[in-house]
């Protein structure tokens, strides 16, 4: 049996209830002392080894002469097992100090425990109090029950030292990598675009203003407009990068800054970006459930993949969502009510093709077949539109006729090349 | 003989003087056309296949029934080569149409042919016009000698078709992802933090001030104070985004906006951030070296690694100065003329170290043995500035004793759990 984050919790509120407030501790110098062993190393086959290792306290328990520490480093749980014959008086008072969360070193033996994390102490031989915890964060870090966002938000550097939030961030770092490298690995050049503009990209809402030396200036809602351009020497171009939006409404699927995904690819249309896009979450999906196995089970997630992503046209989804007593003009975007009765019928992924025209950027093509509408998609996932794209406008003359209407400065179209 | 890009500039400067302005040309459609080969596929051995290639048109040449248009695509250059008896009238006459950075589709058979790029030509049967190119830029494209950076930067979409923008372009692609693979192989954990903030983290200057819905906010200058933040959750960090500095001095050491890697790990001190930078730089370079070597080659460069990065402290380096009759005031930061003279002696790359307290950071720890003195390098390549770094103050009291000098807003420490 081993030690549970759970079991953790108790005895974290315990010593915070214990705790006087401004302890004065005299701080150790890390010196020359390097970590030897994360907890992730730790295996009892070292049995007997000397090892450095570092973390922060998660939970401390004295019973009779012997006092049961665990530290968190940025791989799991070390426990460390300092029985007062065997340490010496000045360690075990030292160790008698000790609160949860203080930061510390320790240079030890390892000892195989079944019990124990990773089924491996430390016994320590010296401790250095590399930072300590005067005052225990006021909600408990440990155990399956959160307290509210807030609350964590409050204190969030710390609330990360929660194993789930770990698992979240460990998750986001994979699906990144597996992007980028999806993209690299089929010819994509990875770019970076200025995030100061002189004017809006995609019309003139939802911008933040700010002062550029004497100068108004923006901060960019997206790359669309540099990527269009980089595509003329680089064909193939992705960023991973922050975009600003100066949402009017706060909810779940607007935030004001955030990391886009931007992809452009010259000699393609839109289906070929859906194909891309299907590809490349595809990938990712797979990469995720490999890599992430653990952090997914702590998660208690199973991504899951339908078997091809379906396309409805905008005309379709408006016949859905009448079907089911859901009413949209026709030419309005889907509201959140609409996209949640649409994520009854499709819970999964699944892409909305052939937008209005009138309803999409100035850049967006429109169909041969019928001007109304436009060779453009959103993917959605359940009720979440996650991403966007459509066919570009090639003509100069086009785009030149429509950029007025969006008061796009003249400039930004202007050095095309292109008719 | 292969066709060199030079031999382009002459063809091209031509073709810009034959235009005319305002032409009509009626554009294709991609339709279901797709590329089936990169100029950089393409190998004698593959004569006799059928073929579907896009690009710019770098070139047209027309020598009495023979039209030789050469394109230019990702890769590189493709040779089309129209025979009048050979392709028919129409599409003969549709090729006189044609004009330089013209955006063409071409369907055809491959043929090896020495004199071409990589040994093969194609003879269309079919082509399409995607773009049309009225107006020619005013500069040549192609050739040694460039225009100046102001009429390059006026045309830019199109000036990154030159190989050698593309190469600086490229090596700079391949070094990010070496920089990110050093790092994530070496455990540490991506992370992107917010750039819209809400105080300075580096003091109070040069930050662009911005609204923020109704409030006033700022661009971040470093992602300094949240990675420390982050380490006490993940130890090891690294962010690659965009910073932002409303520099008063316009140099080439100063950008208002640039892309920085910023790298934070917990238990080590500035000596392992040394040796992670040194370590980082030589798996770089190598990379560079290996997977870019035709890009060096064209931009006639050879990045060169000393035997080991140096270590001068400050002190050291106002000695070297005064040796070298330039005079520095202890306490001062090193002028551009200051290390233009220490690239003398010092050509690559090498550390300066022990800087004076005064001129570092708050949150930037003092030497034991000597107060006045800080644990602090900057990393110098010739007489560049490319990095800095040094170990961090750990108790909180003495970040608080220091911070209002700094006027920091208190939020950013108040919630540290260290002393």
């Amino acid at each position: 049996m081993r030690l549970r984050l759970s079991d953790l919790r108790t005895e974290s509120n315990r010593a915070v209830a214990k705790q006087k407030k401004s302890v004065e501790i005299k701080l150790d110098d890390l010196g020359d002392w390097r970590r030897t062993h994360y907890s992730s190393n730790l295996t009892p086959e070292l049995d007997g080894q000397d090892c450095t290792v570092f973390g922060w306290i998660a939970s401390i328990r004295h019973q009779g002469n012997i006092t049961f520490i665990v530290i968190v480093d940025k791989d799991g749980l070390i426990q460390i097992t300092a029985k007062k014959d065997e340490v010496g008086k000045d360690l075990y008072k030292k160790v008698q100090t000790l609160t949860t969360h203080t930061s510390i070193g320790v240079k030890g033996v390892l000892k195989a425990i079944p019990k124990a994390p990773n089924g491996v102490e430390v016994r320590p031989k010296e401790i250095k109090v590399l930072g300590f915890a005067s005052v225990n964060p006021p909600i408990p870090l440990y155990g399956r029950k959160l307290p509210g966002l807030d609350k964590r938000l409050e204190i969030r550097a710390v609330d990360l030292r929660r194993p789930t939030a770990q698992a979240v961030f460990r998750i986001r770092q994979e699906a990144l990598k597996a992007i980028r490298e999806h993209l690299l690995k089929n010819g994509y050049h990875e770019i970076h675009t200025p995030k100061i503009i002189s004017s809006a990209t995609e019309g003139g809402a939802a911008l933040f203003p700010l002062l550029f030396y004497d100068k108004e200036a923006f901060l960019t809602q997206s790359p669309q407009l540099y990527k269009e351009q980089l595509v003329m020497a680089f064909e193939k171009v992705f960023e991973i990068g922050p975009a600003f939006r100066a949402e009017q409404s706060r909810t779940l699927e607007h935030l004001s800054e955030f990391i886009s995904v931007d992809v452009e690819e010259a000699y393609v249309d839109y289906r070929d970006a859906m194909d891309r896009l299907e590809a490349m979450i595809r990938e990712v999906v797979g990469v995720i459930k490999s890599r992430c196995a653990k952090e997914l089970a702590m998660l208690q997630y199973e991504p899951q993949l339908p078997a091809t992503f379906k396309k409805f046209t905008y005309n379709e989804v408006l016949e859905i969502l009448a079907e089911h007593g859901h009413k949209v003009e026709w030419g309005e975007d889907l509201s959140s009510a609409a996209l949640a009765k649409l994520a009854e019928v499709n819970p999964s992924y699944y892409f909305i093709i052939d937008w209005p025209t009138q309803s999409k950027p100035f850049y967006i093509a429109q169909k041969k077949s019928d001007p109304k509408l436009s060779e453009s998609f959103d993917l959605i996932f359940g009720s979440l539109e996650i991403a966007s794209g459509g066919t570009r406008v090639s003509s100069r003359r086009v785009l030149e006729k429509k950029n007025p209407l969006r008061q796009i400065e003249q400039n930004w179209v202007e050095h095309r090349t292109e008719e």
